[in-house]
């Protein structure tokens, strides 16, 4: 369910791979997510027909090679989880894609279970008669 | 108001309209938004410089016809309407966009009516001096 | 900590650019964000690969020079501060990218301070043992 998009700058196919990768395995590893709920949007930035802006807020120095990692999941993990899921991130973005943790940043934005169609038009979370506030994960 | 992202790997112009036509009509039918309520961004993806990742979970089998259909809308409908819009979507990109129903993946986040603005800088929801809360649809 | 996605058609690097500075200028103004805290992906579509659908409602008129200004912050400022940042933001936007008020549109998404990471792997509005809530901005 997790539902992720990665941008970063000049990245070919095997970085932007080996970004989603990074992020999916800190997902499963941390929140419990199944191999096979991965919904990733990778997008590699020319820097003059698309591009990123930077800054070094609050106290963190980043460089071109910044990642930023937006991530879309329903409602329900804790600030430790949260927490223990952007450190993973950044620590395996390292050995996956070359990428220092300084670089990685990550945003998290909730919904709600009824809000997810993976596909056939049902809300496979939060079916019709059934607990309109599923289960997480 | 309903702002849509709607991905898809190695779509033409054409299927892109179709896709954005298919998810805007689903949103007047069932929602009862005006057609000229239109806000999207269409992006086909080369799959090297920019590309999606896609699982099978929860038991819906996807293949790279997969797309994702991400809409950002101010809260106020119930889950059978939220329902309705996944199964119109669902049911409209393959006539529209011969896109099955399976490969049909949508993921809404709420917001409120002060978080628009439709141009002139003003928030045309939540004007001030009037009712913030603004009225939905 | 905003994070920013701009979108337009057929724009250049020159005026992505100047976007980006509108859009910076007025969070740094209305809400009193940093100067060095600017996170922005700035996208142009060429019209066929990606591009954008826009419609003239509630009463604005929208040409193919319409912006997409969709940001993401955490929770915290009030109707009158948002009232005030997109109107900052379509004032601006005339000055630096020739891009008129009417065609500014502004959508927000908020999250809490425990939902960001600026890098190296650490939540720096809701560090473990502090104050999980944080404070704004």
């Amino acid at each position: 369910m997790p539902f992720v998009r990665i941008d970063a700058l000049g990245a070919d196919g095997h970085r932007l791979d080996a970004l989603g990768r990074a992020v999916q395995d800190a997902l499963m590893e941390v929140l419990g997510i199944p191999p096979e709920d991965r919904f990733q949007v990778l997008t590699g930035h020319d820097g003059t027909t698309s591009t990123l802006r930077h800054g070094d807020c609050p106290g963190v120095h980043h460089d071109d090679g910044i990642v930023f990692v937006a991530i879309t999941m329903r409602a329900g993990r804790g600030p430790d989880q949260k927490r223990a899921l952007s450190r993973r991130i950044a620590e395996l973005a390292d050995p996956y894609a070359d990428t220092e943790p300084r670089n990685v940043f990550v945003s998290v934005t909730e919904n709600a279970s009824i809000d997810w169609s993976f596909g056939d038009g049902e809300a496979q979370y939060a079916p019709a008669g059934g607990d309109a506030a599923g289960a997480v994960p």
